[in-house]
């Protein structure tokens, strides 16, 4: 049997645990990842175009665990009342070639960019942040504050969106929290004075979503919404001014903001600064960049997590993606079973498992 | 939701159509395929390999619909009680990149192999075939003899293999049928005066499990045991004396019998058979070949056939891999649900399915 969670299961999982100590847990799970970076096998992503998007698989291995993730991007499904980003994983065991757990990923993949995020912000904003300017309220906007407030204690956020829909959605959904939401009237009024400046806005476009004029001494730009060709939302001069970490160059030259520089323009690998061989911040008058677009590494380490948590709860649920044959060379004695009636999920219990 | 096959439900569906419908209508779904093969985008595996094995992704799309299996290869799982291959796919939609079904893939490869063997058969063997000599009766021994019983008509089966054990396991399986099984003392006893030879040996080697003093005209050999580099089964004088015919010519010179060959050695391609630019067999003296080493369109031909039938079925399962959200623009949402209590797989059926 195969570890399974879906997206209830997740919902649930998130609920039981929280979605703070969650994000916590993730973002150690994606730094202990990083900062042994040299044991994975990374492999090109495998991309399928079609005339309205892409669907993409992301295989990466340890060694001793191997993951996938696919994962589509169809911007015209939002008209049709769909995801533009749907996504599921694998996580499997080198050893035998036996998956060992199937997850949905849309919810974990906002997790992890929120972990990842704020992994980079442990390195790279200064010590004293706290306040964030979040500018575009999509669909990441609740899971980065959360992973900002959980792991870098920022409880003062300053917003901006040009959909007031989207304002009243992110209100509405952190109003629980203790966190203060202040609206900003411009991108310019919410970024001034903020500690820490995250873009994560949805246009595909290169945007002018930040101009040099509004970047300050000492600010940490978390910029996650620039991540595929011809989507950018920095002016480049930001860029050529400011300490640029990304996670992995060859991708990000092609999917980040630095797609608008040269291929020599100079940036600092994440886990490097994670495995201490390079320096993160180095002034608190630094402009510091997380160039972010989303790495295998952090899919796997949200499947290990994952995983760990389905394995520790001792109700996970499990379906029969694999065979359990008494005699391996016998696949066919299975179609002469007499049939028990039972479900194809029959070992799940019928109890919430998170 | 995602429609969902496990093992159970498809040793269900197999128990409620028959195999042999299932292998008939699965033959007629790969020739389909095959028919217009130059419309599918046809991709690399990608293979990930580790001292005990490989795990591979195999993708390929015809542009409207997208699938891929995952499959490992792990030689030293049966020491442990694990099956050497195991595999489940998955079908998606390319228009909206959402997933459709996931499946199983374990017996499904099974009955994808039995089925193409089959329908090359058809092209190539003798239209008066009645008799199929069977050497090695391992995992895919059953599916291969019932393909071709119900798609050629074959009756008249004569096997053997080194281990008594392997006979005494396919004389139960194929006990309730109508075929007639005679042993044989040794390969050459077994092929003599067969219409057709399969060969489905395990054993990881250059084997010459068919040596030319075998071979008689008129006959049509199935390989389907020579799938990998440095496993093969037919002596290479075999091949240079017949109508060599293959899935994929770059992956079968690597993988198939013709590994043992030049680079240049003459081969035909199965799918300009199926459409009639090619001939299958010239004569009735010719000997013809199936190097078949396995290829992603007979997965896809299967994934789709499982789809269509768990579509028909008014009661398939189906798991929440995916979310369903009121808006799209809202993941976070789903996070302040109250929770249903309902399972993981709430609306599977509790009735079997097929």
């Amino acid at each position: 049997m195969v570890a399974y969670i879906g997206v209830r299961d997740i919902v649930r999982l998130i609920q039981r645990i929280g979605l703070e100590s969650l994000l916590v847990e993730l973002t150690g799970y994606i730094r202990h990842d990083f900062a042994r970076w040299e044991r994975f096998e990374k492999s090109e992503r495998l991309a399928t175009h079609s005339r309205d998007g892409v669907i993409e698989l992301m295989p990466i291995s340890d060694g001793a665990l191997f993951s996938f993730k696919y994962v589509n991007g169809h911007p015209r499904n939002t008209a049709n009342g769909k995801l533009t980003v749907t996504a599921f994983g694998v996580l499997a065991d080198v050893e035998s070639g036996y998956p060992l757990l199937l997850s949905e990923m849309t919810v974990a993949t906002a997790l992890r960019t929120a972990a990842t995020s704020a992994l980079a912000a442990t390195l790279l904003a200064r010590n004293d942040s706290t306040s964030m300017a979040l500018i575009g309220l999509g669909a990441q906007a609740e899971f980065q504050a959360l992973a900002f407030k959980a792991v870098m204690g920022i409880r003062d956020f300053r917003v901006f969106d040009i959909d007031p829909a989207a304002i009243t959605k992110f209100r509405r959904n952190l109003e629980p929290t203790d966190i203060t939401i202040t609206e900003a009237c411009s991108i310019e009024n919410a970024v001034r004075g903020a500690d820490i400046v995250t873009t994560a806005t949805a246009a595909k476009m290169r945007a002018d979503v930040l101009t040099p004029g509004m970047i300050q001494p000492g600010v940490h730009l978390n910029a996650i919404g620039g991540d595929c060709p011809g989507k950018t939302e920095l002016h480049p001069d930001i860029l050529r001014q400011a300490r640029v970490v990304v996670e992995y160059p060859p991708q990000s030259r092609i999917e980040g903001e630095i797609q608008q520089l040269e291929a020599g323009f100079p940036v600092v690998e994440l886990w490097k600064i994670v495995c201490g061989r390079e320096e993160g911040r180095q002034t608190s008058d630094q402009v510091t960049v997380f160039d972010s677009v989303g790495f295998a590494i952090e899919d796997f380490s949200t499947l290990r997590l994952l995983h760990d948590l389905s394995t520790r709860s001792e109700d996970s649920a499990a379906i029969d993606l694999v065979p359990d044959l008494e005699n391996p060379k016998d696949l066919y004695a299975m179609l002469t079973d007499v049939p028990d009636n039972g479900r194809a999920t029959a070992s799940l219990p019928s109890a919430p498992r998170f």
